[in-house]
């Protein structure tokens, strides 16, 4: 098994509400010298290897296309896609 | 500023259901080896540096409660806190 993260995060030209609340519930709370907060999504995704260890040029454009159809919305968000240690491979 | 990124997952004993739909989604639009996915949730936090550059450990610690009391829910999530490198500090 091969777990590859993508990370989904609002582009920064587009406003979050959902960072601004918890931006603004976090100065409520008291905690202080928060100046911004951004959410977004991560998945993680847990692949068949390929033969070896990893996963070739080939798999890993799979899921590049994974992320711009269905994990992310391009005109929004921005994704980024990074293969971790297949640490149980 | 110092960039905070804080993940929260969902605990491996909690059901995803928004993981499985994801799952099911990709296996439907041809994409296979897709053994398991897992959505959880992704904030970056922008904080005003110490003196220095860093966080001192006291922000840190405080850091780790806005993710324990605030982003997270800790009955059902796992949450991580790591410090980016302050690119633009």
């Amino acid at each position: 098994m091969v777990r590859v993260v993508v990370d989904v995060m609002p582009k920064p030209e587009i406003l979050d509400p959902q960072g601004k609340a918890v931006s603004g519930a976090l100065v409520r709370l008291g905690f202080a010298g928060v100046a911004d907060v951004r959410q977004g999504k991560r998945f993680e995704l847990e692949l068949e290897a390929d033969e070896g260890d990893g996963l070739s040029a080939d798999r890993l454009a799979e899921v590049e296309q994974m992320a711009a159809t269905l994990l992310s919305n391009p005109v929004i968000e921005d994704y980024r896609v990074r293969v971790e240690q297949g640490a149980d491979a």
